[in-house]
């Protein structure tokens, strides 16, 4: 195992805070002493989104630690699902099954293992342990914290505060989470920095029940393309991780120069002694763009191993080397013509095609691409996201942005 | 059965509020329609206090109801018993072995059915089902109410508003309470005014779940001897049901005259078009002392059927006939001296005995007693309570005062 001092830096790395790092310097000392990998934790919620890179930032996280010698525990958090909500306001939070929840995991648990090494990760759900939990036993872990301290969560203080009704099951959630830290007798909770309250409520916990603390790392929110919002894939400005190599590629390219280094940081694997290399040649006046462009190898490589060659050379034929500018015309459609037909009278506007017919011709001759892979006569209806590139004939590009 | 209109009447005499009076006059309906008689809840504490006419005031209700045909459930809260205070702060709070419980609730209920008519009273303990809930029937417990809602209860109010912690375990003491009434399908809840928000939580618990709501007969909290304070052993102001019959109808005469009605209405039986009449006679001008003298047999009558005869006749010979005076000279005695031996000083110093030898002297004759029952010389040690009485010689009356 390496070095307590070279585990802390990886593990700091691009990290926003790390909550008893005293501790974890000793649990790293123990562990290098033993042998022994140290838990990590973390927490997930059943309702299973497509990844984005905005959620690798935990997962290459932990991946690095397991890189280190340590070995991960994903939570899914199916004992709130299987309750369902009940007050049964919410239609939409009826009681999930126990095969559904199964299956939703599963398609979750399948994108994380493309980040996160299987071999060391174990996949278990928090009701295993929690319907165990009679009431003589809530009511002990109910103790271990004051109301006015769970209503010091941001939105809970929010909403009392502005006549919100919260259930008092609610009060709940964050207990429960700190309860699967003491059933796992997690050593390292990791999480976003929204997830602040609820890991630190894992760590005191543990305390609680008389056992060591678990450190916690929290990670930042990754910002999206745009550079401001958080990435998400309603605002359109993320990178899928199971976008094609070539949108994977040129949307990297279209990162902020400011943001160049958070994203080495944060989406990537680089040893911080690597990233602060680059730091300082961007700061001496290197092309933020030569960087960008091994980011852009670098990100591609890692979700498209096979494909990253050929998506560098297509980026370098359409982008680079045959004249193409790379801001491609942005082409602002309505949300109600979001499909390829929907928006032909725009591209026949912004004079792309003369006319509807000629589209046609084009697109059924194989003249037309969608983020570089070629579309047909039968994809008329293919709806079109904000961030989507459209090419049409040899040369022209258009970005659709909603 | 009697009518509903007769029961409610007999009810509602002395209660301070009814809630959901509707409802009740609906079960009653029902009641009498099927001859079947309706279940009053009424929650205990298993720390038993030595009971009096107070205590007596939710119980003699009870009775009330079950000669009107009605059956009682007595609900020992032992599942917090059980618990202790799982904070651990609290040394006295420590968890109750279920023989302790057991034990505990006996001393109590022994007492309870010289009021209750044990025939028609079945006593339970609340961990019978409460121990049962799982995590997830707790959470969906949790749902019935909202924290808002909960923090309404004025000590948690206030203890909220002055920072003083409340655990969240807490917040489940009332929830198990309200529980209780879903258990048991109680169809009316009795208690004291200071119960009113731990009720009205099982009547709303049980419309949540789907039930008929219990009604909720709050009486009101009886003051003591002294008309002001609430009765209580520890200002001394109180009639223990167990007190001598002498001393429990000594007593009753000096309950202040402002309070006879309300006695009448509390702590007896009597009708209430009975007490409606005594009422009217005492605004017609009828002297309170035969008002209350009445009182003073028909309480004693209630706990000392056999003795009441005695303790009337007692009081005549020594207060009435013979020309001693009813108001019976006080005797202020400081709290350090609160022994029989230890006011010798101020008996001399008050004339009632020209020294300590001679107040010996008295003792040893059996010519000293305490609240009519006679002294002897192993009693020196005897501590006097406020309100005790002591008689030395044949006519020398003094009544303790702290």
């Amino acid at each position: 195992m390496k070095s307590v001092e070279e585990q802390m830096r990886i593990i700091a790395k691009g990290a926003k805070e790390i909550v008893g790092e005293e501790d974890l310097r000793n649990k790293l000392v123990r562990a290098i002493a033993e042998n022994r990998g140290l838990t990590i934790k973390l927490g997930l919620d059943p309702s299973a989104p497509d990844i984005h890179l905005g959620h690798s930032v935990v997962l290459r996280k932990i991946r690095q630690m397991q890189d280190l010698g340590h070995r991960a525990v994903i939570v899914i958090g199916d004992f709130t699902g299987r309750i369902g909500d009940p007050t049964g306001k919410s239609k939409g939070r009826a009681a999930l099954s126990e095969e559904q929840v199964k299956e939703n995991a599963k398609t979750y648990t399948d994108q994380i293992f493309e980040i996160v090494d299987q071999e060391k990760t174990e996949v278990v759900f928090n009701s295993s342990w929690l319907k165990q939990l009679d009431f003589e036993e809530v009511i002990r872990l109910a103790a271990s914290v004051t109301v006015a301290r769970i209503l010091e969560r941001d939105d809970f203080t929010e909403r009392y505060k502005n006549n919100v009704p919260i259930g008092l099951h609610e009060f709940f959630y964050p207990l429960m989470q700190a309860y699967d830290s003491v059933a796992l007798k997690a050593d390292i909770e990791i999480g976003g920095t929204d997830q602040t309250f609820n890991i630190l409520m894992g760590r005191s916990l543990q305390k609680w029940m008389g056992m060591e603390a678990q450190a916690a790392v929290f990670m930042p929110i990754l910002e999206g393309l745009d550079g401001v919002e958080k990435m998400s894939k309603s605002l359109g400005n993320y990178i899928g991780i199971h976008e094609p190599a070539e949108v994977m590629f040129k949307k990297v390219m279209e990162v902020p120069d400011s943001l160049i280094i958070r994203y080495y940081e944060l989406v990537t694997d680089e040893h911080p002694d690597a990233v602060a290399r680059l730091k300082e040649e961007l700061t001496q006046g290197r092309n933020p763009r030569d960087v960008k462009y091994e980011l852009a190898r670098i990100v591609t490589n890692l979700y498209h191993k096979d494909e990253a060659a050929n998506a560098e050379k297509y980026y370098k034929e359409a982008f680079m080397n045959k004249g193409i500018p790379e801001s491609i015309p942005e082409l602002v459609i309505d949300l109600d013509k979001d499909t390829l037909a929907g928006i032909i009278p725009k591209l026949i506007e912004e004079e792309y095609v003369k006319s509807g017919s000629e589209f046609r011709r084009i697109l059924s001759q194989g003249g037309t691409s969608l983020n570089g892979r070629v579309l047909t006569m039968e994809e008329l209806d293919q709806v079109l996201i904000c961030g989507d590139v459209i090419k049409i004939g040899k040369k022209k590009f258009a970005k659709i942005i909603k």
